[in-house]
């Protein structure tokens, strides 16, 4: 018989507010305001942060790009363009194919994920990886 | 420390279409033709069908009950008219006050949800239910 | 004098439920697990399923895929980039210029469509033309 | 002549970072997981946390309460219930008339404001004037 339920795990907001004071430490270092979003696996928000300078509307953008990471399970950024504009549309703009949302993994597995918006594609990059990496720390020290 | 990860299962399709066929069969007994949507933790649509004589509309107020129920991880319709109708229009129609949405609970966490439409609200009600009912046998003999 | 009445035929539920199982099959065997839509000529969804391991996202866009495919009775993607972007933006994103949704005709009459989502363009094509094709042979031996 | 500009005092992410705790250590007294959000004078997000359990649809209620006592300058809720329904239709959904939205005041002037979702609407008040004591706390002592 198939099998009926798949086993996951989900980020808490202790393990959200990580990712968010990694990411938030980087932006600070590199001199560049960042919006910080974390959403969990079905791509629903957990933490959000602005930063003094950031740009508003990046708000939504590092939402969609956490939630697309959530989805595809992969780095958002990737897609052609043409492919990108028209899933984006295709979706109501919940998807996006700006840099910057990378899938927070954990054995492999999704456990949630992480968008940036503010800065260029590569600074939201680098604060993506700043968050997962603070995260990992801590989850080895568990 | 806190704990970072939170251990959770999700429905496979598999498990969907044992709700979904389920709810089918006790909607065919009651000569009620029903839109049936399952969702995962999240809200996402796993499966969905429209049998033949339902109303069309019904497919999204079926698939908001089972959103719903997701998020309160308890039976939709529940709540007083005044809040009930200020939520929805507060989540852009994303949680509804209609009856007929109920959660798939597993060991009393939530594993997925089942929406019903297009039938009086004890109708869609009694329909949801069977759906579980069959996923529950199911899970039993497995 | 005019016409009054056009004679139509749609899906049932039970095609609709061949035509999903025929997706589900092909995209088993080319290991790409897809988000399936099957809607009426009015564009309205009658049977979906996400297959484990599926991206969320693509629920909405494979919806999309096939309801562009029944507006205009044709296979989504073929339209110059710059016309669909402004046609899905003049649209709502109600249309959609990414390949995967394909209409279901009988006799040269619209009777539905499909839409697949997950997999590439080419992979969702081939999975909506298995979907058909089942329905075809189902027809045939009626 | 007319004065051409007009003073004005925004949160910085500290002390939004400061409402959210105290918004959080009440909740989590009361018992009650809650989503809270922060936004500053435009209604743009600061700062967000779901807690543990929080209902995820709670994320746009929360966020709406925390838009309207920014545009109203007062706590939410406080409509006839018609005017209030009419006034979310008119706009789509983006003013609430549901409790547990405050404005956030420094000598009489708006610096911005928070919303809480996924308690009754009492318990989301509470725990939105907690966090702003914590503000008014953190504001004293500086």
């Amino acid at each position: 018989m198939a099998s009926l339920l798949r086993p996951s795990h989900e980020l808490t907001y202790a393990a959200a507010e990580i990712v968010l004071q990694g990411c938030m430490k980087k932006a600070a270092e590199i001199g560049v305001p960042q919006c910080i979003a974390i959403v969990d696996t079905g791509g629903h928000l957990l933490a959000f942060a602005r930063m003094d300078g950031a740009k508003f509307h990046a708000q939504r953008s590092a939402t969609q790009k956490a939630i697309t990471a959530a989805s595809t399970r992969g780095a958002t950024g990737a897609a052609p363009q043409d492919f990108g504009v028209n899933l984006s549309l295709a979706t109501g703009g919940m998807t996006t194919n700006l840099k910057g949302g990378l899938p927070i993994l954990r054995d492999g597995q999704l456990v949630g994920a992480v968008g940036i918006g503010s800065g260029t594609g590569e600074q939201d990059v680098e604060v993506a990886q700043a968050g997962i990496a603070a995260l990992e720390k801590a989850l080895a020290a568990n």
